[in-house]
């Protein structure tokens, strides 16, 4: 008898009809011997409405305020659920952060699960009820209601799993795992079977957003496996685990890109200590996050200095580096937003060499400049110009062979 | 400077707009010095909307999970309203039940209140800031959400002014105040100025459903003044306080009427100790309330008995006498949904004689048939024909002269 944690999004709750489905799944689970904890999103839309009705009340809504209106989304979905496996003979509660305390720290609309009391949890599977959990959301210590951000009750689901020590949490969407790159970009993406949270990580901040990256990290720190599945069919998914031997033979595990980057370029820079400092200071004081950063070896003690930023960061940016510019000496600055990032990512790069070499080649070989490289132990980035992003993602996933699993 | 609450209907916070008003009135309130605290019901239809997506979930949706449901249409309203008061530079912080405890029993979906705990109120308000909170519901000792039944805000509202020895409470509806009877039938009804908690618990009684009937037996067990006033005007409304010497001149404050009662009676009934009891003990088991209750004087060890109950409970109560009639010896059977209550209701009517002949004579010199007649120390109730209902109100209306204050 196993131990689970089930996440259920907000596509796979959006109806009556839908929870009913989610509630035959949690019945089949549960008479196959397990002990099930649910962690359910708000019905889909439901966050987003309740954000519009609070900004149409402030454009600055109070953020404690804020969280206790966008809260109630996930208490209708638990509520309902519990109501429905009721209706359907199976014993279930749902249960509010404040009831067996989801400790956050204070930092509303975007804080961290501090720690989950698991006392009522257990004693509630004990009496054979099933667990309704409201994802997304805890209580700080004086019982006031913060929210994780969005995609929060994928970490909702894993901090819970991890505390309870669950055999494994399962993430259902409305994508049925993670594959080799974006099925609508290539109809030869593959679905993969395995991957490590490093990889999972490196995919999502890249831009595959199928798992909340904070969930990845708590999944990694406290060893809980993750299976990623569709809650519209009985496909396995894919499992999310620790590093194994088997995995070391694969070398590239994904493309994946993001088009949402900017490029800007600081041009003929006087290359004197201080200068990177006193460039990124005012931009991460602005709580800007600046992804990859490259500086051209020096010449006659001048260089170039390049950087990558969110798109909707830009205005901000451009507004602080004016002020910026003249103190440092710069000669000129150059924008680009038409750039994609494209990414290969995987662990067997660690013991493989020539991976780099072979993407850079690929590139070439479709006439695909490269404006940018960054790489890290499991990962390789590459700029080009937005208008290749998708044929880029095809030439790669071609040359390693990502659409078969004997590559 | 005085300790207020005041508590907002559905039809006073239905939208943004009407949210701002609300927000300018208690700012208002702020201004001319006093300490607010507010509780809010649910936007109008909201808590309707919850409860028909629970019975398309559940026939009978388990009562745990019902209040954890709709009570979310509160939360909702509190946040909101506390978004809009800081946008207004007005200090101010939403509680739910559980964070300032509003402790109930556990009797889901019609609970009471056992006690309202005022300490984080009370340091709220030393900080300056406006409480809101969220009406309509509790928590039992297990953090259970528990809701107290429709009309539950305003005895949330009382019941949290008596904790706090408020100095009154004051509650804003979609009417300006308590009327001597229905506008709708009369227009020369008169709003009254002031009215007792023993007259408002009468009129409530008899249809007329301004206040929740609990929140005005805690508003005279612990002597909390209460207003009734609209949220849409100035007007001051109508004091609900205990009897003074000026209000015992008035001989009847109001005429009420109810449409939905239905006439039961048992002809011939063998006159033996017993029946009443065999007869009435079945129906009260089926939670069924019985109002008026009248026996004939026996002729010839045989009388009548007439009763009556709501119009929905008709069918089971027939249910049920077609299964005592024979064990009674019961005759035969007469029902009559086709009748109103037509109730005066007084303090005065204590110390003065002859209102119950006046209310006959009035009743008489239109043609009206009495049907049944029961009275009590205020009130004086009779059922008419229910075609003659406005009929009966108008008449006494003026044989009273209730549209006037001098009579």
């Amino acid at each position: 008898m196993a131990l689970i944690v089930q996440k259920y999004g907000g596509t796979s709750v959006s109806d009556i009809e839908k929870m009913q489905n989610v509630a035959k799944r949690i019945i089949k689970a549960r008479e196959e011997g397990n002990s099930i904890v649910v962690v359910l999103s708000a019905m889909e839309g439901e966050t987003d409405r309740l954000a519009q009705l609070a900004y149409s009340a402030s454009d600055h809504p109070a953020e404690r305020e804020y969280d206790v209106l966008i809260s109630t989304g996930e208490q209708v979905t638990i509520s309902l659920l519990a109501i429905i496996l009721n209706k359907m003979g199976c014993k279930a509660k749902s249960f509010l952060s404040h009831q067996v305390k989801i400790l956050t720290d204070r930092d509303h609309t975007r804080a961290r699960i501090l720690s989950v009391d698991t006392e009522r949890i257990n004693s509630e599977l004990k009496k054979g009820n099933i667990v309704v959990l409201a994802g997304f959301q805890g209580v700080d210590q004086n019982d006031n209601i913060t929210t994780l951000g969005r995609g929060g009750s994928d970490t909702s689901a894993v901090a819970v799993a991890a505390a309870l020590n669950a055999d494994y949490c399962e993430i259902f969407t409305d994508v049925d795992g993670v594959y080799t790159t974006d099925p609508n970009i290539y109809d030869r993406a593959r679905k993969l079977a395995k991957i490590t949270y490093e990889e999972m990580l490196e995919l999502a901040s890249s831009g595959a957003k199928v798992l909340q990256q904070r969930s990845v990290e708590i999944a990694k720190r406290y060893g809980v496996p993750v299976y990623v599945r569709s809650s519209f069919n009985n496909e396995l998914g894919t499992l999310v685990t620790k590093e194994d031997r088997e995995m070391e033979k694969e070398v590239v595990s994904g493309v994946t890109y993001d088009r949402n980057q900017a490029k800007i370029t600081i041009v003929n820079v006087p290359d004197k200590p201080g200068i990177a400092a006193r460039l990124f200071t005012p931009i991460s004081d602005q709580n800007i996050v600046v992804d990859m950063i490259i500086q051209n070896a020096s010449v006659e003690g001048f260089t170039d200095l390049t950087f990558t930023v969110s798109k909707k960061d830009m205005k901000e940016v451009q507004a602080i580096l004016k002020k910026v510019a003249k103190e440092i000496g710069a000669n000129r600055i150059e924008y680009d937003e038409n750039i994609s990032k494209v990414s290969m990512v995987g662990v067997g790069m660690k013991s493989h060499a020539g991976v780099a070499s072979r993407m850079f080649a690929a590139l070439a070989s479709e006439g695909i400049n490269i404006l940018m490289i960054s790489t890290s132990e499991i990962k390789i980035s590459c700029v080009v110009e937005s208008k290749y992003t998708e044929l880029a993602v095809r030439v790669l996933h071609d040359v390693f062979h990502l659409d078969s699993e004997d590559k």
